[in-house]
């Protein structure tokens, strides 16, 4: 299922119809676990939302679980895409980088409030080895903003006097916040909150000095 | 027990004795639940933790969830005792103001992570007449803040065309997302993490222009 967020309009139908059931059985248990907890909802309840029953939603799955994990790693890809666009951009310098990710991020997360409260939520309910796997993707995640924090260090736009991994923090921060304030439907749109959160973020890091 | 964090020199020594056992058994039940989860902690578990009976636990206690309750009341407390510090300090502009209870919030929630760790995975247990007193108190935390950012709009500190409740939580992601990356004794000093997330919020503040 790692490719189900690709654009896939040159494959067969067969595929994209699987596709899009997998997006909508990982829709409809993000929703399910975001509102009972991972811990209280069952397949039943994830069988009840999709419509359809619970034996169906085994040709899916093994376990529950599987569904959790799955999910997770819908966001990881998600942002690997997001973080994979924003390096392609060389015409940018770091900070301005930083800017493209922390916008397109911050949508992401007001776009995706349900399985991001999921993720912080529940994340510690995979096994060891999914959550292993999870914590890797994550890290190198880190990696790819600390190194563009440095950069910007290094080419004098941010004082390099600072702990860049306490600045990717605060970073992180302002986007992972999201999902416990903001409710869809805001008088302010997504799209300013976005641009604010980002502008905080770039302002932070330059003005720290 | 809601002036537990109150200095108390002055008071009968059975007074003090009575605080610090408080203090043990709050400090005792922040570890278990932080460590376990909230729900699937027992009251037999933090007995154990303070080395006492469960029978003498319950001299304290009628159930778990007081302890859960005067946990985050206690969190609360401390937070109102902050900002009425902060608040007195009418030598500082609002900005100023800003990066004195960023600095101290900061410090505050790095030395109590397990708190401020169960305060957001498990204040959602608590019966819904206890969860709003608690959201009452946040509320009055979040307009303090908002006022004060409000203020430094108004005296040209803070762009005027943000909106003042998103910096708000902004400032509040940076301050609340401590305890999922801060690790007693790290090579930075807590100290020095709280002085760069002050001047990473002030500076996203000022600088959203």
């Amino acid at each position: 299922m790692s490719d189900r967020n690709s654009e896939g309009r040159s494959l067969p139908t067969s595929i994209r119809r699987q596709r899009r059931r997998d997006t909508e059985v990982l829709a409809a248990a993000a929703r399910v676990f975001a509102q009972a907890g991972y811990s209280n909802a069952s397949i039943q309840d994830i069988a009840e939302e999709l419509g359809i029953l619970k034996g169906s939603l085994y040709h899916y799955i093994d376990t529950k679980e599987d569904l959790l994990f799955w999910l997770l790693e819908g966001v990881h890809d998600d942002v690997e895409r997001i973080l994979a666009e924003v390096g392609a951009r060389t015409d940018l310098n770091p900070l301005q980088r930083i800017t493209e990710y922390v916008r397109r991020q911050a949508l992401y997360n007001m776009e995706n409030c349900e399985r991001i409260s999921v993720y912080y939520q529940d994340m510690d309910r995979l096994s060891p080895a999914r959550r292993a796997a999870l914590t890797q993707k994550h890290r190198a995640h880190s990696l790819f903003i600390t190194t563009l924090i440095i950069e910007a260090q290094t080419d004098g736009l941010v004082d390099a006097s600072r702990d860049a991994r306490v600045l990717c923090n605060c970073l992180y921060a302002t986007i992972n916040w999201i999902h416990r304030w903001y409710r869809p439907g805001a008088k302010t749109s997504r799209f300013t909150i976005a641009d604010t959160c980002a502008a905080f973020v770039v302002a932070g890091l330059a003005g720290t000095a």
